[in-house]
This record gives C-alpha cells, structure tokens and sequence, in this order.
C-alpha cells in the first residue's frame, strides 16, 4: 500500500516533467507497462533465438556471440516483472489470469528463468557441450512459463 | 557480401528450428528488426525516465534505483543499432533516411549515447551532482540523435 502510494506521488510529480521524465510518470499506465514488458520478450526472443539455433547445430557455434547474447539476457530477465501490475489484468495481451491468480508460481517461474540464464552465462564459459545443455534449460524454463502463463 | 551470405545461410538453417530459432531467422524479415529496435527504444526510455525525473528534482534522488537503471541503460544501448539496416528503409517507423545517408555521423550519435551512459554509470557511483551533470550529457545525446534521424 506504501509503495503503491509512493508510485502514484512519483508518477505525480512526473506529470509535468519532460517528455522523457513523462515515460516515468506513464509507467503507472497499464497500456504502457504491456507494451514495456513485451519489449522485453521481444529482445529476448532476438538475443535467445540465435543460441537455441546454435544449441540445435542450425547454426555454427560462435563462442563470442553465445557469451554475448547470454550476457544481454542474464539483464533483460530482470525488466519483464514489474510490468505484470493486476492493473494491466484487461489490457490486450496474452498474459493469463493465472499470473495474478498464482503470484508464488509465477514468481518460481521468474527465478527459474533467471536461475538458467545465469548457468548458460557460465556455460558459455566452458564448452560447447556446457553451453548446448545450458541452453535447453533456457528454452524449457521460457516454456514452462508460457505454458502456464501466457496465451497459446 | 560475403556477411550478407552468412546472413542468409543463418536464417536458411533457422527456418526449420523451432519457435525460438524462427525468432532468431526473423532477425533478417526487416519489419522484425524494427520492432526489435522500437523494443529497446522503449526500454531506454522505461529505464531513463525516471533518472530525469531525479535529475529533474521531480522525483527523491534514489542512488540504488540510480546505479541499477544506469546499468542497464549501459546495456541497453548497445542494442538498437543493428536493427538499422538499409533493409528496413521501407517499413513504417520514425527513422529518417539520414541514417543511411550519413552512416558516420550516425555512428558518432550512438558512439556518443554510449559514452554519455557509461559516464552516467560512474556518476551513480559519486554524488547526486555527479549524478545530476551526467544524466543531463546522456538526454542531449538522446535528443541529438533524434534530431537528426527521427522524425518529428
């Protein structure tokens, strides 16, 4: 409730600022927390897409690109979370009611995310075996959560 | 040519992969490239937004909220750029064809966004003035670029 308020008197005092201050202040808009949390799906879809094409042999192995890529996403699988507010439950989106309905889920299936990103970030330090492991526990914890939490 | 080759040979590979590695072909379909860079665009300004408005005094100076947005700004600029291709000249977007027309200057423009962040990311590590000057250098370089390869 705190920080409820505390976010309504910073997107307040937001409202007047500039047009970049003005994205702060539209964070607490339910269209504009969607469509920055679908952003974040989308890089990772580009960042992920070329490793899984790597750890399926599609796609040469490239050690520099995998080290890379994973870097991006051990970052961009902090940003989606805070854009799932129960105030963007009846924006359009394939979010599914089971996100609200079970936080203690959703929130174990961020953590396995993130808990396999920062494996695939080591793994990419090691070998390509490592590496290709790794990356099929990245693909299962995004399907996972997509499974459970999102559209089909 | 030779990279464009490659290029293609990746997504050749990728087409049959799964859903994953379908994103990582879709990196060359430019309307895919486009809303990948529009993805970071969005997330830049999620994640600048309030530093300005801290900057701004319109919001308490937060170091910790500070450092954590300045780090992934530092990122998060590293990613747009190469969704810029000549391929996506024709989709609809706010981008000029001064991006193509002035690749240099354009290239000094991120070099510049980049620098600015990575000063920005030392100032959270100083003082709310530090902190202050330095999200300031990073806005004109925001605005900068946007003025001369965006669209009004």
């Amino acid at each position: 409730m705190k920080k409820q308020l505390m976010t309504a008197a910073l997107a307040f005092g937001l409202v007047a600022a500039s047009g970049h201050a003005l994205n702060a202040y539209a964070q607490a808009r339910p269209d504009v927390l969607v469509k920055q949390r679908q952003a974040v799906m989308t890089l990772q879809g580009k960042y992920f897409g070329p490793l899984a094409g790597m750890a399926q042999g599609k796609v040469p192995y490239n050690a520099e690109v995998a080290a890379r890529n994973a870097g991006y996403l051990s970052v961009l699988d902090k940003m989606p979370w805070d854009g799932f507010t129960p105030a963007t439950k009846d924006e359009k989106s394939r979010a599914l009611p089971a996100i609200w309905e079970q936080p203690a889920k959703f929130k174990e299936a961020q953590e396995r995310l993130e808990g396999a990103v920062a494996k695939l970030v080591s793994a990419t330090k090691a070998d390509e075996t490592a590496f290709k492991a790794a990356v099929g526990e990245v693909g299962k914890a995004c399907g996972a959560c997509h499974e459970t939490f999102r559209e089909k």
